[in-house]
Order: structure tokens, then sequence, then C-alpha cells
């Protein structure tokens, strides 16, 4: 098969799409061929080097994608149903998204959304579980919460909004130009700001404090977090934009009975993966077929263009997905 | 009635006996003649001028204590049957607990632990509340579960090393001298710590991490707390003996999927006030009941000697609780 190789590992940017060996599977994995792999942001990091794979997972970048099941190895679906070869699925993945052929552990293996075609589901994979898994099982949102999407016209950004919104929240959303303001209020953000002219804090403690904070920004927003906060509010990390070590007023989190919590999906174990899959599936996917939430993808680029999308990402053109298509093995 | 009251705010041991009015009743508060105190961290700093009560609450000292119904003024207990003059209950309190007199409302009025009589009742109101909540309510304890509690010798430590056990945990905890750390173990405690001359950090790792710490030095230890933490565990700050500022590395935060809750009973409402204590008196009253948990009184002192009592305390003299003896009206 081919792949995207890093060949030189010094350079993020020296990514080449290579020959490399098909992955063989263990017991409860199937062998699925890539047709999109999703972007992220993670991917970037991985390339300079920051965000090595857990242990035992391949070297190829990659952490979500769709295709065709090619092996479906015994593996079954949460209810017991057998995954047949030729199923259209999404995936999952620890690693190896940017390649023709993926190994998948059963639990981490989607059906479609009602009404998605391949392109659209890799665009979904990852936020969908992501988002969900700190927001409800993490945080547990209520309706009427106040919740704040840091990065609200990003890929995370963009399905929180809408996630939040469906689930009865009010939604405020930070990002650096008005015109990914724009993006973020068609998608039903209530409370819009420009981090780059408003103290975000500031504007939610006129609005009550957030009850939950999805923060992507890590050490520099950690006392603004805290500040934005409203009484036995929530604050879920997932990233560090912004560094990684921050004073904390443990006084000021007290005062408000606040809570904090730093996640992580790449590094659970398969068990744990399942289950959020599950959740998500079962809970998410119903509000993808019925248009709840949609998906929105900036643009699609061929793999073999993968160092530029990476750096259209890191240059901040990007709203929502980029999604990666893989040639045909 | 003569309640505690201190005469000169810039002295935190100006704390004198002295006449003050009876407290008035509003709707779905009792009046309680006090007949013991139980005398609290938080009471010393109250005096230092560094702990208000909340907005309505009486400025006079204590949070906690026992006594005898004198008004039940159409009280309730939580299954609706009537609190009745001359009930003795255990009461928690915002405030006003070093005096002859207190209102408590519904909610914070607790039955006393079966077999046990008011002196012992006043010891483990505050504990019992503030421990359960904070280890069940939010960090949710489980069987097997690792868990560690600084000032393992204080009042909270000796009621939470004993609860915890209880609930099938295995118990560390740190103090500052052998001789408490010996008390600890005949409580239950696995894993000793001697503070002054070990790093608990390096202790608990090599045991594999803690799965909930139970804290109140707060900024001091908030690095060594994330240190000490297992996979997904949970980090509850009751308490800032060692400062109010410090520094969270995020990323080693996020590289055990942990969280970090900061909360304090006092300010709560009186509905959640009383959500805590119902769920206390169902959870840990039949633990008392049946010895799996005791009090541990070091002294009973008279009221009047308040402030010999708070220095005792300030002095690291007490291991478990201080009860004050309230004269009679
Ligand atoms: N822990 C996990 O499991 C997990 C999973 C998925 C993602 N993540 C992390 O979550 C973050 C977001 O992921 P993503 O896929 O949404 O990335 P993304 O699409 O690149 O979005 C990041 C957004 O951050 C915004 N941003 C940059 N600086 C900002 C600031 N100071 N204040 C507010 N917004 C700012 C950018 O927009 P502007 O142009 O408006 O600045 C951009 O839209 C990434 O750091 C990613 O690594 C973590
Ligand atoms: N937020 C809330 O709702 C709430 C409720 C109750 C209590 N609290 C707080 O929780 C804390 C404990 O309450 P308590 O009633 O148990 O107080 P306590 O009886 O005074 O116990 C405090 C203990 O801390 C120990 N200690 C001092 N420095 C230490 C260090 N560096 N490392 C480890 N242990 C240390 C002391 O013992 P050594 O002699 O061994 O040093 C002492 O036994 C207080 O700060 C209190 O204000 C908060």
């Amino acid at each position: 098969m081919h792949a995207i190789i890093q060949t030189d590992a010094e350079d993020p940017s020296a990514l080449s799409w290579q020959q490399a060996p098909i992955p063989e599977l263990k017991d409860g994995e199937a062998l699925v061929e890539m047709k999109f792999a999703g972007l992220n942001r993670a991917d970037t990091l991985q390339a300079a080097g920051h965000y090595p794979p857990p242990a035992g997972v391949t070297e190829i970048i990659g952490l979500e994608g769709s295709g065709v099941v090619k092996e479906a190895n015994g593996t079954t679906r949460p209810d017991g149903t057998p995954w047949k070869n030729g199923d259209h699925v999404g995936v999952l993945l620890s690693g190896g998204g940017y390649a023709q052929y993926a190994a998948v552990p059963q639990g981490q293996l989607l059906p479609l959304p009602e009404g998605f075609n391949l392109q659209q589901t890799a665009s979904v994979i990852e936020v969908a579980c992501t988002v969900w898994s700190n927001i409800m099982l993490t945080a547990h949102v209520k309706e009427g919460d106040t919740v704040l999407f840091h990065g609200g016209a990003g890929g995370i950004g963009i399905f929180g909004i809408q996630l939040a919104k469906a689930l009865g929240a009010t939604v405020a959303v930070t990002a650096g130009s008005a015109e990914k303001l724009e993006t973020c209020k068609k998608y039903g953000a209530d409370i819009l700001i420009n981090y780059k002219e408003e103290d975000f804090a500031e504007v939610l403690k006129e609005h009550g404090g957030a009850d939950v904070i999805l923060d992507i920004i890590g050490a520099k927003y950690l006392d603004g977090n805290v500040s934005a906060l409203a009484k036995d509010g929530h604050i879920v990390i997932i990233g560090m934009q912004g560094g990684v070590k921050g004073e904390l007023n443990i006084g000021k989190l007290l005062s408000k009975r606040g809570n904090i919590s730093a996640t992580g999906l790449r590094y659970r174990d398969e068990e744990d993966k399942a289950r959020i899959v599950e959740d998500t599936v079962n809970n998410v996917w119903p509000m993808l077929a019925d248009g709840r939430i949609t998906h929105h993808i900036d643009r699609v680029m061929p793999v073999q263009d993968v160092s530029a999308a990476h750096k259209a990402l890191l240059d901040g053109e990007i709203t929502g997905k980029v999604v990666l298509e893989i040639p045909n093995a």
C-alpha cells in the first residue's frame, strides 16, 4: 500500500506518499481500506515531534477517517451483529489514518450517520467523540447551561456549538475574526467574542458565567477561564495551544466550587474508546441524521498535499474541517 | 442568651462570653439550645478576619454542634415527620454555633447517630458532611481505589480514613509526626507518610498513584498532588493552608486525564446543604451506628476557653476534634 511517511523527523513538512507495509491485524481488529482521512491539529503536533503515538501504534499519522471494510476478521458491532467485508465505516484511530489501509479495533468502527457519505463521515468522527465525551460524559451539560467554546470556528468549535445547542444550552464562542464569528453565529452561537478585541472572561461574567468551558488554549487562558466560570462550573481542557504551565488561583476556583479536568482521547485504552464511540453513536448519530448537527468541510485535498494542508491549518486559514482524499489502492 | 463575641476585630484571640440576643427564627428554621459546639480550623480563620459568614448569617463563630430542639417551629425531617421540642439533634451551621441558642434551617438538623451522645455527635457533623460530599458526591470513590488524605490526623483526616476504609479503599495519609501517623494507622490507614521527611508524591507513585486526593494544603501541594495522581484521578481541594495561588502543569494533568475540584460547604445554599446532609445521614450514620466509623475527640473544653482551644489547634497539638461545652441557658 501507500501511506504518508515522514522522511525527516526534524522537518514537519517532510511528508511524502510512499510505499509501506499493509498493517497486520490483531484479534478484534478489522482491515479498512481508507477513502478519506480527517485532518487534526494533533497531526501537525505529531509531525513536529510533540505528540508521539501510544505504545504499539503505527508511526503513520492520522486519527480518523472513513472507508470500506476489507477484512472484517470476525469483528462485531456493539449489538453483536457482524461487520462484513464491503461495509462502509467511519473509523476512530490512534494513528495510521494517512494510508490506504488501516487496522481498526472493533470498538472504533462506526456506521455512517444516516444521510452522510464517506467524505462527510471522515470529518465528524474525532470531533463528535471528543465533544460528546467532554461536554457530556465529563462535564454533564444540561439544558439551560451556558457553554463556552474557545476556537468556535475550528473543527471542534463548529461541531461543539451545534451539539450544545441541540442539548438546550446557551453557547458562547471565541474566535479571532469577524468572519469566523459570523460562521459560529450561523451554527447557533449566541455570544460571539473576538478574543483579539475583548476579554472573554468579562463578557461571560456579564452573562452570568459559563457552566461548562471546553478549552483548547491551556495555560494562557487558565486564569481567565476560572474568572469566566459560573458557580459549580466545569472547565475541560483538551488542548494547550497557549502553553502548558499556568498559575491557578485556587481561592477563586474554590469560591465558585469549580472543577477542572484535562482529557485526551488518543491515549485511552481500547475499552474506554469503545465505550465513548458507542455512546457517541447512540446519542450524536441521531442528531446528524435529522440535521440538528451538520458537517462543515472547509476543503478536501489529496492526501499527497498533506503538508500544504497542515500549513493552511496552522496559518489559521481553516474554518471547520479539512478532509484528505486517499487514492484507491 | 450568652455567646462568644469577638470584641476586637483585629485580635483573633479577643473572644469573650457575653450577652447576645437570641436569634430570630425564619420560616423553616428551628431554635436549638446548644449543648456542644465542634471546633473547626475555619473558626480560627474567621476570627482572623479571613472567612466572613455568608450574607445574612450571624457574625457569631461556629459551624457545627449539638443540642436540644427548643422551638421546632414546624420543621420536619426529610421523610416529612415533624421535629419536636425536646428532640436531641446534631446541627450543621453557616455560623452561630458558639452560643446558647442557634437558628437552624430544617435541612441542617440531624438525628444523633445510634449510640452517640450529644458530645460525640458535635464532633462528627462537619467532618461527616465534608468528607462524604467530597469523596463520594464529588470524587466518587470506589472499592479498590487508593485515597490520599493530607493531614491524616486532623479532624477531617481521621474521619476520612475510616470512611474510605469502609468504602473498600486503600488509604494513604500525610502527617507531621510519627505519633500522629500511629493514630492514623490505628484508624486503618495503609500508607503512612511523614511529610517532613518524605516526598508524598514519590511514595504515592510507588503505590500506583492516588485515585482520589482530599487536599487541605492548596498551592504548596498542587504540583505534588498532580504528580501523585493515578490515571483518571481526582484532586479535591477543601483547604488552602499552604497558599492560594500555585502553578498548574496542565500537560502533566492531561497525561493522566486528571480532575481538580475546589469545594466548600459553608457558602452552599440551603437546598444544597439539605441534599448533602440527607445523603450523609442515609449513608454515613449507619457506619457510625455499627462502629465502622467512630469519633475521635482530643479534648472537651468550656466554650469560654475557646481562645485557648484555637491556639492549641493552630499549634498542632490536636489530633482529631476539639469539642466546646456550652453552659446551660
Ligand atoms: N484532547 C483531545 O482528545 C483532543 C481531541 C481533538 C482536538 N483536540 C485539541 O483541541 C484543539 C482544537 O481542535 P480543532 O480540531 O478544533 O483545531 P482547529 O480546527 O485548528 O481549531 C483551533 C481554533 O483555535 C482558534 N484559536 C487560536 N488561538 C486562539 C485563542 N487565543 N483564543 C481562541 N481561539 C483561538 C483558531 O481560530 P482563530 O483563527 O479564530 O484564532 C482555530 O479555529 C486543538 O488544540 C486540538 O489539538 C484535543
Ligand atoms: N471546604 C470545606 O467545606 C471544608 C470543611 C471542613 C474543613 N475544611 C478545611 O480542611 C482542612 C482540614 O480541616 P480539619 O478540621 O481536619 O483541620 P485540623 O484538624 O486542624 O487538621 C489539619 C491538619 O493538617 C495537618 N497539616 C499541617 N500542615 C500540613 C502539611 N504541610 N502536610 C500535611 N498535613 C499538614 C496538621 O497536622 P500535622 O501536625 O501533622 O502537620 C493537622 O492535623 C482545614 O484547612 C479546613 O479549613 C474545609
